[in-house]
């Protein structure tokens, strides 16, 4: 069930835990936040060296301060597991807490995400603290959510992980021959004799086993994930009532968000575009598909958990956010079913590693300042949003992002070693979603496809248990599913499937992949209608195929294959499957996308074009539609949508946007 | 004497230890060799975990099933020794087995080529079951060679090694005193104080004693060899007669194959050239020297060991092998004096690191399929030659390559320390000659020269013992001798020549080399004739020199040495001389050596020019000429030679070549 | 006190414990310094091994005997005391003295720079052996000055100097508490129980407290200082006399020389600029630079202890010198106030790392040869400019570059982490002084401002405390005083100053920094004069500010910051202070500074337009000026500056200078 507050929270991180010697600034931070229109504020996230300062002695006190003051001043409090920053002497006493890295050094203490998620001794010391915590804090009326740890990630190769690994995979698959068997260990002799031979990928050792490489991807996310569920079980052990939730990061890659968003309660994330480095509509778009990502974990509203108000400090280099950016991309997560905006942080550090990251109240120290006064915007805004239901987000069409395939294609040894462009093959079928103005569900290969009219299934590499036959009964029930080159290659083992690709879906699609070539830097190919259209290029991956049944919608103009198909369409059951053989433009999956959409009979929220640059999203409820129409150009854009019936709740609607501007529009449906 | 086998060979690794449990992939395998006209393949490489799945127990009864299949469908058998990939138990059993990395960090369990070639139980165990199957397969008709382990290489930093190291160094020089002086290592202080003090190389320790780092090189590939010697001592003590040979691969730094070639009875060799990454006749003439490399160690027929039937897949971007590619490679081997044509590998394996690397059978499993259809062309084409005996390939000409060289020239700290293009450099000789239609012989400085009229020593930094007197009689005798820049410079230890340079040969080039000035990329320099004739640039180094009796042929057109000789000349005795000064373009190579070759009254097979792109090579017996035209263009190439009393056994000679094709002439003496 | 020779030095580093069994060299070494004008060699720097063969066991005697030699052919020493190179038993006996880097790997002896400088067992052992030269040969009359050392550098990261660090940091801030305040350690709740928790920073543990990186550098550099400083002590200990230096390195990171000059008597560098790779200019303005680094440490005369003769061969890419380089790179030394020209080195290693860094005497070994004539040359310069005194140097404008600055600009993780270009930012204000023939003293933020006109402080980013009240001082008492942008952003502990800055100088620049934009690589912005001047252009970093007293004088052009300041003048007390808010172009502080040093008044050496390209530079005494005339460009350069009253001593003045040619004139007071 959905965890609901009764606003949209509005606030960030904050820590005041390192000015308990400042009283002066403590007090200054309330009234500026208050001015700033802040709701919520993020507790307790690092500073578990204060709470606990030594082995078992606890001291709440200040923490217990700081929540009374804030909800005097009508503040809420999202309260933190400190286990995203470990105390110094934890590691002296429990060094096993201490990651061991891949060529199997013992870290030495530091930086913040080096501990060891299986040591019992640290799972013991976070479960007596949390405990303490949900007893002391839970019932308090200003905790509204309890922020497990922190951008969890890493991975540890220490003796307690390997066995834990060994475990790990002996319950999966029963037998050592078994193992073997999935991981065609025969492959250079490695065929192991007995589980404990198993050791984790590494530098030093072993490099060259795919199927263990993969397997090891599982299990780093599995064991964090399970760290994370005993962290919430330890709240509940001790009678906490409140949702827990803890902070997703930005594409991360070793962790399935979609299994770890089953043990919270309400999935939340930290988005840190790196404005003005690309143009900004491919950076906003980008972030839109990340939210997209965040919201269909569970197909419920979520919580953006940090952003930045200005700029980062830990990029090459950091440029300022032009004005209006920090509110547009505010707006941006809410129009993508967040419900709040926060940031990291409150204020500026006086001193360590990200004392240059953005904050709503600078060194500084004064409101005259142009980054809070544009905090102070965003707040207005939400306080007027906050006054009505938007509603959620729905999604007529569905793109799949799969973190299994992720670690397969990126970690296999294929056609190209350099990088396979897997999340930016994904993003052109997103975007080609977007510039029709359509929501898109951001789907894994284990999710249902049967709620949508179109599926999308890019560079699809590793067919899930399952995947093929789902798809069959999508498009013999009338789903619209498009394929591209370079999927259905291999099993969950990452071992290849014989008798020919796409696995399973041979028919479906209508031919069969033979042969493909990777293209140099700099080299492409043509994609050419062969009813007279427009032709397109492509490059870095060209997949050869063989028809059946498919008819061919375009054919390569160069190369020895020039005249065989680059992309087909396949009539099967009431649906129709569609197959790209090449990474082509952009340009082709916007033309060939809306093609599909109309075919689909897919509703549009405006029948018009939307200019380029000009996102569209819908929020909706039983009665009314809720339309954010952001512009992301730098410059002023022209765009009059048929506005019959709609009612402008913010910004200006005269047929040209300002640069970086937002209008809401509620509309009866 | 030279191994003979009774046909060319043609096939590739096989491993049905991969496959047991697909009896009807293996019955399939059988019809479609056949088809394909294979009868070699290569068993049990990297299956020693099969043959020995406990320590002492072996199982050799599938091995010899399928031997026995193989031969009953008259496919003949090349035997691996298992050394190649070593099972768990092994390092389990043996710690030391386990290599130990330059920074002195003892390897984990994992990929192929982690072995310490050093250590008495490795050696032990690979000893035992080389014996064993020697005894239970060596007369077995259809094994016809010995395939010693897979492609050997690495280095090992263990105690064992160290006290080997140590142990080759007493050998050597006898004192300490002689390895202070040999190495000077009293500059820095480095003096040492006895044996047990020197340690190899390492990142953590020694980096600035070079002399230290050659004979390092010279140790590691000493051992290496000598573990290879010892595998096929093993097979000989068991009372094995068949021959045995290694694999061999592309510019393989670490062994210097002059040595290992020597324990072996036959050369074999790996080719997995990048094609179509640089203009394909490059690539061809790159393939073409390492061919003739491989020919001149024992200036005997060879065998191509490896090679892809498609695409390889551990480079950063695989392209396809167009139409033709494959059979043109195929069929240089032959022309450069390969006995064979021989893939890795015959079936695609299911999983494991080479998993996409190109294979005669697909996953997919049946014949309708681009890659198999080339495989059985090549397989017909071998099949005709193999009808009549080739002959031999003699040399006029000789390039010196050499692997001490390399290693000094690389390993030492000069003019250039980013890249001083050995490799490029010595590739521009050979590609002059080539085009002249010449067969070259790629010797080192310790083979004769006097079977030569013209012998090129491009960029030969380090003089071998004796190899100034050598190149004196040479030129002496009538010998046409080229020496470039940077030549002559250090001795065996990589210690400089005093008084003058190039050593010993200062009268005999009639010049003395002074300074030697490095360019900046993009930076060049002008090579301008004295005579009228063309300019050419240079780039990367131009040595400065000083003539005495030498002419100068071309001078520096720019900086503050224009004017001074580029290129000279030097009659000496009823020879001549010519220095190279600086890294000129391929053009100057090509017509200096041209012109030289003409004063040489080399004979060439064809009097008019070949044009660029198409590859010329000659086999002979004592009664004809069997002359290989390749044609390496991506376009079809207008060709006319002088066909009288020429024979055309494959291909078709018509004026003009196609694309990728081959012609083969015979014609009597 | 300054050190004062009795002529201008010139030689440099002599090897003859490497050629002690070539007599012959030995002979013709001597003979060739002197036709060179030798009169210094420095010895025994590397030949700890042959002082010292054993533990305890000194052989001195060829040393001896050397000094003699030299002597007797009027050639002085400059002696080594031999800690640069240690001898193989000192660490196979005192394995302690081997360096642990920052990964915590204890090194193999090899190399130079692995000693532990904490190592009691390696202070003993250098301490004996100095002791024991000291008392052997300081009182001989060819030693002139003792040599600490070589190059010291690099960090060890031993138990030992952990230990060592916590003792410096206890006397530094006497409580764990205070360390923990001034190092913000709440953050990520890094905070520290007790000082032995503390652990220098590691790739594999702290890498996030920026407090703790800038302490371990400051220590770092302490600790090499008190090492010299312990070496020197035993000198004197045994009773030597001789003045004592030791050779400091080209903007070398790792020690602060302004610490480690107060333990030495005269301050000595080596100067190895790449020749030819930027615009001679440009590289000649960047040693130049260096020189008044070292010149203004102590603000005494200095030495050239090495410089290269010709190429060196540790660079990438070693072009030659053109001719008339190494004569201008000579005098240029001593035209800003060194007393000597010496080179590493004087006779070529045989063999080893430097075998090809040039050296006076090639391994040719014979006086026909460029190098030697052109030493022979400088020879020459130097025994004429012998015969008067030059003065000193004295300079009327100081720009500031600091050490801790640039450890805290370099390591913090800000606006930009790929580079801040601190030492580039630096060139540019120095380099507009020096277009104005301005001798510039390169201070710390420690030295005092009083003595100068005009102070220059790019990109000062940590005041040192006291700093911004000595500059408040400065600029009220009439100095004109320039700052840039990200300057007193952070304190001595890299911890933000609250409430706004320019830390304590907001109302003597009369302007508040506001926010910073970083720039992408290939991004500008414009710098616009408000009076109708020039626009420039800037890039990398674009300060805002909020002016109060402030004028603009330039604007931004571009960007939502475009009108807003870009450079200001504020009239404080007696004096003015500028800001530069970007990073502007050379012209833009070539134009500014010409304008700035106008108003303040100060002396220009000629009146009329220097030429680019060409350096002038003075030496002074009571009576007299000696002006230095250098053209730099590689084309002739025509220069006709007023000579009244001035004599010509060196070089010919006719209105056009040569390429890479020196006048030196005299001109009365």
């Amino acid at each position: 069930m959905a965890v609901k507050f009764d606003r949209l929270l509005y606030g960030g991180d904050y820590n005041p835990d390192q000015w308990l010697e400042y009283p002066e600034i403590l007090e200054e931070d309330i009234r500026l936040m208050k001015k700033a229109h802040i709701n919520t504020v993020t507790l307790a996230m690092f500073a578990w060296a204060k709470l606990e300062p030594e082995d078992g002695v606890y001291d709440f006190d200040w923490l217990a301060d700081m929540i009374d003051r804030l909800y005097e001043n009508g503040i809420s409090v999202i309260l933190g597991t400190p286990s995203g920053a470990r105390p110094h002497w934890l590691a002296d006493r429990y060094p096993e807490v201490l990651q061991v890295d891949e060529a199997r050094r013992r870290q030495i203490f530091g930086l913040r995400h080096n501990a060891c998620f299986t040591s019992p001794a640290y799972r013991k010391k976070v479960r007596d603290i949390n405990m303490e915590l949900a007893k002391r804090f839970d019932h308090h009326p200003a905790v509204i959510l309890w922020h497990i740890s922190n951008e969890f990630g890493g991975e540890c190769h220490c003796p307690l992980c390997q066995q834990a690994f060994r475990d790990w995979l002996k319950e999966r698959y029963q037998t050592i021959d078994e193992v073997n068997r999935r991981w065609n260990t025969a492959f250079w002799s490695h065929t192991y004799q007995s589980f404990d031979q198993i050791e984790s990928p590494s530098s030093i050792g072993e490099g060259s086993i795919q199927g263990l490489a993969l397997d090891w991807r599982r299990f780093t996310s599995h064991q964090i994930t399970d760290f994370c569920r005993a962290e919430i079980q330890a709240l509940r052990d001790a009678g906490a009532k409140k949702p827990a939730t803890t902070n997703f990061m930005y594409n991360y890659p070793l962790i399935n968000y979609h299994e770890m968003a089953r043990v919270l309660d309400v999935v939340s994330w930290d988005n840190y575009p790196q404005w003005h480095h690309q143009k900004e509509p491919v950076t906003a778009m980008k972030s839109a598909m990340q939210h997209d990502i965040m919201r269909t974990l569970k197909k419920e509203p979520f919580l953006l958990m940090e952003s930045s108000p200005s700029s980062v400090n830990w990029v090459p280099v950091s440029r300022l956010r032009k004005p209006g950016i920090i509110e547009n991309a505010s707006l941006q997560a809410i129009a993508h079913g967040s419900e709040s905006v926060l940031y990291f942080q409150i204020r500026k550090n006086r001193g360590g590693f990200e004392k240059f990251h953005g904050a709503v109240i600078d060194h500084y120290g004064k409101e005259d300042d142009r980054v809070f006064q544009e905090c102070c915007q965003v707040g207005d805004d939400l306080e007027q949003l906050s006054r009505m239901d938007l509603g959620r987000v729905e999604s007529q069409v569905a793109v799949i992002y799969d973190w299994e395939n992720r670690w397969a294609v990126e970690g296999s040894c294929g056609p190209r070693n350099e990088n396979m462009f897997y999340k930016e093959t994904v993003e052109k079928s997103y975007y080609a979603f977007r510039k029709l103005g359509l929501n898109v569900d951001m789907i894994d290969g284990t999710q249902e496809l049967d709620c949508y009219r179109i599926v999308a299934a890019p560079l699809l590499y590793l067919f899930r248990p399952g995947f093929s036959e789902k798809v069959r009964r999508f498009v013999e029930n009338g789903g619209y599913f498009i394929l591209t080159y370079w999927s259905g290659v291999v099993d969950e083992n990452d071992c290849c499937v014989l008798g020919g690709t796409p696995g399973g879906l041979m028919d479906v699609m209508g031919l069969r992949s033979t042969e493909i070539d990777a293209l140099y830097e700099g080299e492409s190919n043509e994609m050419v209608s062969v009813d007279g259209g427009k032709t397109y290029t492509c490059e870095h991956l060209c997949q050869l195929v063989k028809p059946s049944t498919a008819r061919t919608l375009y054919q390569y103009g160069k190369d020895f294959y020039a005249g065989t198909p680059a992309a087909t369409e396949n009539v099967f059951g009431k649906g129709k499957a569609f197959y790209i053989c090449a990474d082509a433009e952009q340009a082709f999956y916007d033309d060939l996308y809306a093609d599909i959409a109309a075919q689909a009979e897919v509703k549009r929220v405006f029948a018009q074009p939307i200019p380029e640059g000009i996102a569209v999203s819908v929020r909706e409820d039983a009665e009314n539609a809720y339309i954010f129409i952001q512009n992301y150009n730098a410059q002023p854009t022209a765009f009059s949508p048929d506005l019959e019936g709609a009612e402008v709740l913010l910004g200006v609607m005269d047929g040209e946007m300002k640069p970086f501007s937002t209008v809401i529009l509620r509309k009866k449906k």
